[in-house]
């Protein structure tokens, strides 16, 4: 999508994700690599994404476990991907965590409101079904659309409320 | 589901849900509430629901929108559904609110932990692909399953983690 | 009571509690409003008491639904009612909330500490037995009678702890 | 009413209850001591209630005093009583405090919240007018099988709200 | 003034903000609404801005009153002006409220601080007689201006302190 | 107005109300002083009303600055007015700050909560436009009258809501 | 002095208090007690000064020892000193707290805190030179001067300042 | 103990665990994994208990060290031993944590305090002497006794308070 | 122990103490008296540890009950014990609790955090099983070891970890 | 005193303790600078008290007015007596503040309270009676005396409580 | 450096800022002047930047003493320079704060976190040495070059991590 | 420095420290452990520093990341450094963090502020010029003798302010 639209992006892929990924994807971590222009091991706390002085529009962590919302909430970060998510904070650029985890308790909450007055945005990757999606895909790429849009990027392929309505 | 496993269900739908139901949904709001054992009129504050002496094992709000949410939360609740959701808390009985908004801000977020506080489980309805679902039904039915779990329910078709696994 | 002690007194009556009135008590609405001074409609939001301009000794809220409490505490004003309320606090009169419900949950709760940090008075209608009241209508008259003690207002008829007794 | 359900109960009867009592009711101590199956006097800390090892369904204190209310609440327990409530909450068992004290300040209430918070059920003898009581019996008796509620115990002579109008 | 500078607005109002423009002001509803490019009527929840897909730059609500600064601080959204309110900050939207009430109680303040901290922008329309308005035309235009000021629109009328000054 | 009412006054002038004043008004400082039954140098921190022991019925400050009102929430006075201020509130007195400030953040906010909580009125002077004002002097007429009656004084010269309708 | 203005006082006396009188002054105990129009023992939890229903303008704790402070901010009062001291403040009427005790530490600031915010005065008797004291006497006599002037009683003693001075 | 009882078990040890195991105990890791029904690797977080749709009773931590209890509290989860707990927590099942730390400070208290809210139960190991025990195992299993009864469940080994004794 | 090292010891023993020392030790209260270089009887309010002006190294409580703990936490200090333990704070002397009560809940926590930031430390009588004990009175003397340690004082009979084995 | 007992003194004196000094004692501002080992002027915030790297055991501020305490809580060091006070805390040394203010309100308790969490003693002077001060002198001295003993130095002529008594 | 890139600057010193000048470099207050577009006194209060209505892209305050950062907090805006810094908050426009302090008490975390929360970005002036910096001159430019960057601004002579390196 | 002062030092370097030591200076790991009288091994958590039984004056992490700061102040101690940070902190002792961050957010800001209110001490390394360091081994110096400072160590090598001026 961001090629589309002429965006560079970098890519660091967790452990625990490649792990789920091979679960609930048909999708090797290698094929999700290729896909971004720029791969980061999560390891290597010496990338560039890992200094403020390297400049982003922001950061997109998706799908986003407890695990990871945690270290980047308390600053125990333990990999690059939470690394550079505490550096885009501090940089005050966005950062958009989509948690993917339910029921949630008193602990969850209150680091996700944590994360809010850091500067982070929390957006369940909850399915749009206003957009009558008729498919698993059409509510993947909608939900993707819709971050995009947190950033004033626009793919061209999101279906907006009202668009083909007016007032 | 309920039906299968012998637990009286009472439903309660907002004005907003009928609305709602038109745009996303190819069910009529009476097809909803034929599932249901017994339905009230959301404008019926003298209902069996409204009153802590009416015994339940708690109640599900699913999909709670925000306004829904946040007058269980204040205690401004104008209609049966919130006021049934008010006394289910007072009676020290499960709530279950299945919110599906995103991004959250602030308020949101401090809304849902108060509600925690007051004993409501928080359950956005998100998808869990770590189940494969292969459509949309898919989706849905899982997530009404794990809803059910908090009360001890268990429906027989939910496929759970490890079930096939074992340690 | 309070024509006893020539004080002018203003009703405004919510829709719930006629509704309420019907199920426990005997008088009819209109008989409830003959016994005021002035009564306004409870959607007449121009009618004076919405005004701060418009000077009162405060107001008592008897009996207060959670609705009503709720709607005060949180600023949504829906009627003439909890609007009137809103300006009793702001323009610093007294306001008295005899709150009947039961038990209470948490969210009940911070609310009370809340109206009470705005200025308000939270007073439970609960029956003082120490008093050895004879019937409900005792208990009624007591109620009502601590409650015009805290405007300084004595209606003479309010039967005193050691009145009797003196040190 | 216990006795009638087959449940075992213990009375702990503070010395300010004794001094009300012959304040505001016809019965003395004694009598009250015969209905429970057992009773301990408050002095004796080393009764079973103190004992988190002892297994109970729960306690309720009734009436309970801003006093009782406060040493629960900050644990200076001053006597058996409320030292066994103390142990039924860190044992995490069911406590219901029937406050008695109108009007409330913001302490009584910031101890109320944390009482709630910390696991106790705050629930103010309130009559319940909408059940229409003929007598102040009515009234207690409505309280106490409201109460009883709250542990899954039903008496079976609790008028309910809508038992006799369904949906 | 939005038109001279280009910029599409979209118009909701309140029944609430009809009947104060009865009492306040020459101008009937209906002249106000043809001044906006688009009008939606307040009850009117399936309208564009009810929705975050909407693109906007954000919203002003002037004058706002209590209640409706009170709806979007509880998420008790009950028409399209909160609900629209509410979409402008979860979507990191600029939200400029001129709350038009004094003097203030501690819950007003309160709400106010939360929407703060939430996103909004708190100005209350008082007049910057530093600009030595000649009128309550100017006033009113003074006020208007610099609300636009904070998003960095420029209508031109606007007279900046200094501006003849210089440094 | 005041001395209509036979009220004696005292006023305290900063030197930014010197200067402001120049800006705003066609009034030099000596006018305003002479206004005044007793006017105190702003650095005359021995005179009266920097006493508690100096009996008033409490102390208005219009306009109100960011940094008076700061001085008095901080407790860091530097001048005979705030520290007037503090000892008003102090006594338990009334104090009434006119604050002039628009938009206002989280700082200014949480400031002026806290000296709600300590006693103060905040009281924007925000113009009322129900009583249509013909005039910039009917607004500030207006203004100073609502201030009077936080006080219980009447000038007589106020237009209240519902004063020629009644109920 | 109180008799000087002709107001009613009522004593109640700790067995503290009675123990420390006999370390720091010459006075017995009885003495003190002679000098008020009604003495109740400490004991007596059933003495007017208990109940809200007794009428007082409010009540004076003189010297107020961290345990006497602590008991009416818990709640947990032990005596009808405390027990009387908390009725005054559910009743809204003044209490003033003369707290005697150096240093501070955080637990008494936030019980001091806690009862301010309950609406008591807390008032160190801390001597106040600018009156220029020519002995001890003279030092409590205008302690308990300012006392007095806290319920708007003024025994005509009090040297003010400026008093001699004007502005 | 549990299988006396007919509890399936599932055991999780981490590998600090297994190195203090060294240090305090005759038993090696293999020895203590053998008293389990089932045993699962700490890298394992696939294995069963890191879904919350694996149904349990609960869930006991012991010893539990103070990384581990920190893990659960603030969500940075890096085994299967603190992800389990994470889900116990968020499926609202009981969570028992005997933490073996002394002294606490402030960082500490505060983290059990935010367990304490978020439904887990703090249960340090401290000896119970009152039950006399003769040997360090009368210690451990009289602990061990004590924390099962928080989940209903009664090994029959535990000595009661009072068991002898009776009321 | 502190014979041994020359420190001057004062003993406070509870009537509470006292009846559990007969539960659970062989010792007698006057054998555990005569221990230490100085006793006082817990009703003394006047001896020295009640001062500020007895200068003392600070003081430990060992055992210590819920009951003692939140005394000294609230200023609710109704005996010399916790009389002394007020002024220890207040002089900012060391404070040791050491707290012998599990499991703990939100009240008990939320006692200990306060305590903590009043200064006092919490150090709860967990057995210490690195240290390899024998016996129960290697706990005991191993817990009273790290005790002392934080006063500084070194009794000699603490066997620390890697004494024997250095880095 | 502090020449007496061996410590070097430096002296910093604010305007309006000039001025006061003036209006409560016989001394000039030069016979008290003449008592210190160095004074300095206020102005001098480059004299060595505003550098942490300039070693002293603390420092005491008395009498503390309430715009000093301010100063120091907020930061807002307008001298060199509450710039020096503020390095005294960051370095972590022991600043004891005799506030001599009566009554307080919520912001002087507010204030009080975050200096005590920020490492400050606060330290009203009230006049300790159980010494049996037989002149101004003796309360005077007795509380110098005092606010010596918190840091550890002792002057030999404070009276101590029991000194003469013994246990 | 600004002037390179096209930008207007305008220059506040504070009094101290001069007298530290003297103190730590070689440059004269008048040097540093002449390399600003605009320089305005620090007490002309009726400055460009003291409104609001003067566009900014925001504000840099380097280095920021503790005084300066209390003021900006507290409101106590005291001259030109922090009076502009508080108008910056209010019109949310960027405002970074170089804090120059260490080590830092709770009482500057305090402010500092409520200054960011007030939208503020605290940037101590920390040497980053993974740069490599090869004199104090080096240090100075990329501490300059870097808070530049939370503008968006580019001075082309910031080496950034990973510049030469790339993914 | 320590060696000249003789004070044995034990050394902990995380593995970041020694990656970071090699971008950012000369020295190597190792050259850098024969500085300290003794090396621990990062993973080596059964290491004397690990006890709090083990006796220290304290510690100091310098330079120290957001990571290791992190998990001092959240528990989550995932090595030899971070869980002898915690051990000193539970004992008492002191505890300096040299942070090297810039800018930060408010999540670093409350994690410093909870590390402070825990008894840590926040020394960011920021350089200070009023020394007129020459070099950066200046700068260096400088920071580390104010850092021993604060254990009241004196090495002889810092230049303090005024040492030469006097008063």
């Amino acid at each position: 999508m961001l090629r589309r639209i002429g965006v560079e992006s970098h890519l660091v892929m967790s452990r625990a994700a490649e792990i789920t990924l091979g679960y609930e994807s048909e999708m090797t971590a290698d094929q999700v690599r290729a896909l971004a222009d720029h791969a980061h091991s999560v390891d290597n706390i010496a990338a560039p994404p890992a200094s403020g002085s390297f400049r982003t529009l922001g950061m997109i962590v998706a799908p986003c476990s407890i695990r990871t919302m945690s270290e980047i909430a308390s600053g125990v970060t333990t990999s690059l991907l939470t690394r550079a998510a505490d550096v885009t904070l501090k940089e005050r650029r966005r950062l958009v965590l989509m948690v993917r985890e339910t029921p949630l308790h008193a602990g969850h909450l209150r680091t996700m409101l944590n994360l809010t007055e850091m500067g982070a945005v929390i957006a369940p990757p909850v399915p749009g079904f206003y957009a009558r999606p008729q498919s698993l895909d059409d509510l993947v790429e909608h939900t993707a659309g819709r971050a995009l849009d947190l950033f004033g990027l626009d793919c061209g392929t999101l279906r907006r409320w009202g668009e083909s309505g007016g007032a």
